[in-house]
């Protein structure tokens, strides 16, 4: 199915229910009616992250105020696993690139944390925010990713439960295999993880002292090339959901 | 260790060994000298997929025609896992990156099919095995993948070896857990496996039925959410990788 023939599906912060009629903002009603020519009449899938999928049609086709009537539910909302990804910075591209493919594979917080060698300590919360949206849109996700404040690495474990279990991405090499890693972990079945990964200069010695001496922390190897930071956090949650998340039973 | 202070680390095709001078040809030359500004001392790693590698050092320092000589072997050559991907080529950024982060990955042969809904029949090979070498030689890579030249689909699978185990990325959500899948192949050690994904618009019903009737391939699924064609690449690379090959063993 070509996604051009596709219904739009639009993350809204509105309650959603039957008979209800969805008011969209300025920039989805231009881009619904102007950029993607829909009309009156023409379906629309609309999702907030708490009622799961409904259709609905246009009930008006205005490029400053078209509103959807929603005529009924598609997909009611689902448990997601609590997924985390705390990642340094990188350039914007690629920082954009995570963002995106964390969305796509379900990574339920993203947490931008600054490292001695970390050479941006500022992100625009705005702009990766709309990036995940669009992602989750694209994707048929249910809910959107938080994206936090960026946070210290020294910092950023305050008050960590125990429980949920942090994965430290190193490249130093001294990590068990990830697959045995998560094999673990769902033997355990704590249900909630979460990704650590360093800038492109790596974790310095201290901060990787800091990070052994976390109680819930284990250090994970992701094999025997040197990987980017981008592709080092995709793979890392690729393995999670794959060995441990909501792609090890077959679901619709 | 910022990458920047790191000897530089080039592909070539010479053969390697101790006591032999390799003459680094133009592009390389000026990318040493004038980009790196590197100068005569300065060490250079070298590999060429088959000799492992080697450390050397600049010899003669010429924006044409810079030498290496070559002093010590740093890591011998090392068998890889066989891990194809079939790919219909996508937009030109979303293809650049599959070629990138597969080479990362450790894909051995990318090979471009044409299928129906393929919107884009032509890859400029030089454009990508010139990707696939940047990102050999930033990963520490020893081999550079082989890229092969376009091929339909239909005919894809002439000649096909029965034990080169074929896992069509299924976005229907016909298949099974690619986890589960993997575990199996693991099991039966056929040693090597591929994996051919479709392009935005997906399989045709007459190409997945092609697909269905190969005797040596199996269906798999990558969860509830849409992926896009470079995320799903990557991510069936990476679960093959962590369960199957070279990650499975901490090495170095």
């Amino acid at each position: 199915m070509p996604v051009s023939n596709s219904p739009l599906r639009l993350y809204v912060p509105d309650d959603l229910g039957v008979g209800l009629t969805i008011p969209l903002p300025t920039d989805q009603s231009r881009y619904v009616v102007q950029v993607m020519r829909r009309t009156v009449g023409d379906p629309i899938l609309l999702f907030n992250g708490r009622d799961g999928e409904w259709q609905g049609e246009v009930e008006r086709a205005d490029k400053k105020a078209t509103t959807v009537a929603l005529s009924k539910s598609l997909r009611p909302q689902t448990h997601e696993p609590n997924l985390w990804l705390l990642f340094a910075p990188v350039k914007r591209t690629a920082t954009d690139l995570i963002v995106q493919k964390a969305t796509e594979l379900g990574v339920t917080v993203l947490v931008p944390v600054i490292t001695t060698h970390t050479n941006k300590d500022r992100v625009k919360a705005e702009r990766l925010t709309s990036i995940a949206v669009e992602a989750a849109e694209q994707s048929r996700r249910l809910t959107i990713p938080e994206i936090r404040a960026p946070i210290h690495l020294t910092g950023a474990f305050t008050n960590w439960p125990d429980s949920h279990s942090l994965y430290v991405l190193d490249e130093t090499g001294t990590g068990a295999p990830i697959a045995q890693v998560l094999a673990d972990f769902k033997a355990q079945q704590t249900g909630s993880g979460a990704f650590v990964m360093g800038p492109e200069g790596g974790f310095t010695e201290t901060e990787l002292d800091l990070l052994r001496a976390l109680p819930f922390s284990t250090f994970v190897s992701l094999g025997p090339r040197i990987l980017r930071a981008e592709t080092a956090a995709l793979a890392a949650l690729t393995c999670w959901q794959a060995l441990c998340g909501d792609w090890c039973s077959s679901i619709e």
